[in-house]
């Protein structure tokens, strides 16, 4: 099950080549995952305030196509691998043009997050809560 | 007595337009305000890490020319109020070309700051210790 | 007439003090100027197409209250006057809680635009059709 | 032939959990890129005016222990592998304590780059020009 949201891309997005900096799209993809929490688990914030922070340990990302100012993208936010302390996100982007999701991806990319203990930062294991809705969105669950 | 740094605009500064995008601006004020610290008194972080914290609580800025991905700018810092428990902040930008600082100002920026206790964000009066750098840096000392 | 955005407060927009860094205001306030026109004119990308800009001249802003990382923001976006070729807008930034706006302002924005030709980057007179929506968002017409 | 520049880790570059903000790193990998050209090219900006433009079409990177504000990082750049018309950069990034350089990475980070005709946007084969220093900086030289 692949949760999708929408988000915009802004007049500051854009770099001196006139096409969305590339940072910025782990950005969005931060934002995807933001809102991936909040639609299905909570608001991000509560995992954090509740001591569970989910930190970035690697992140890849493949830039089919530019974005541009003005460009609404669709993120689809599914999950590659559930691990004892560790999870993998993927991101797709694609353009919605009047209305209408387009084919082809713009961006693809995969975040390895750490469960941690927000005191600590040290590893934890993924707590039910979170790993139930992980698994529900296995892009091939067994 | 004005402090001087210098920043590079880089190439994610730009928007749209292929100028500098103008909330860049005030993130330029604010590293030359770290950098103020760092030079006059003591690393920023370390103002903060013994509960002193600066929130700005009102910035204006005039923007008398573009700036440009590849521009150096000189930022003047100088202090134009010291109050009890806030101060204000002015700032200089002119362009460097070919290592000489240009006549006409890019930017002319105004913050101020309140003087807060990190941990209950109320108000203190600014300690002995910041006042009397700050005062050193007062555009038209008494 | 007020036009209203609302935009949530992401994880990356704290700084150091885990309040909303102060320059992201900045940027918050083009979203809604980018919303303001999308909703009331055309998509701002168009007006820019069509050699239409409208940078910053002047910015400023006070800070009521930190803004913090899962907050949901309400701008009201007024024009404070329309001249010649240039334009005051006006943002007022409510927080959203529990579905209700609250009624303190967390930031008072007011920018001044200019109306350029984007080529030259010259000045020009507004066109009439920017005008007329800008007239009817006057905080206090005639 | 490894290239090394040193950036500075700025307030606004944290995030809520008090961290530098994950796409916050390929920005400095950008700056790192456009710190090499100047110094052993020529300004960035001066590529892209002469219409040679370099997107990054793959970036990837490992991050091993979190970097703060107030920290000092040196990146060290260096090329993987030069194609025909693309070539994979590789940033790696220590922290700086006390004007020393730790042993341990804090970030890994891989950027593939495609050389483009600015104008087309259409892949071009790396001028002599570029490809000479690329190559001088191969982390293994034939």
């Amino acid at each position: 099950m692949t949760f999708h949201t929408r988000l915009k891309v802004r007049f500051g997005d854009e770099d001196h080549a006139r096409i969305v900096y590339f940072p910025r799209f782990f950005h969005f993809f931060h934002c995807a995952f933001e809102d991936f929490f909040e639609a299905e688990i909570h608001p991000y914030r509560e995992s954090l305030d509740a001591q569970v922070g989910w930190p970035a340990v690697h992140a890849e990302a493949d830039f089919s196509s530019p974005l541009r100012f003005g460009d609404l993208v669709d993120f689809g936010v599914s999950v590659e691998r559930v691990g004892k302390s560790s999870a993998t996100f993927l991101y797709e982007g694609k353009k919605v043009v009047d209305g209408v999701l387009e084919e082809g991806l713009v961006v693809r990319g995969r975040i390895v997050v750490a469960c941690i203990e927000m005191g600590s930062m040290r590893a934890q294991a993924i707590p039910d809560r979170y790993r139930a809705v992980f698994e529900r969105h296995l892009i091939s669950p067994a």
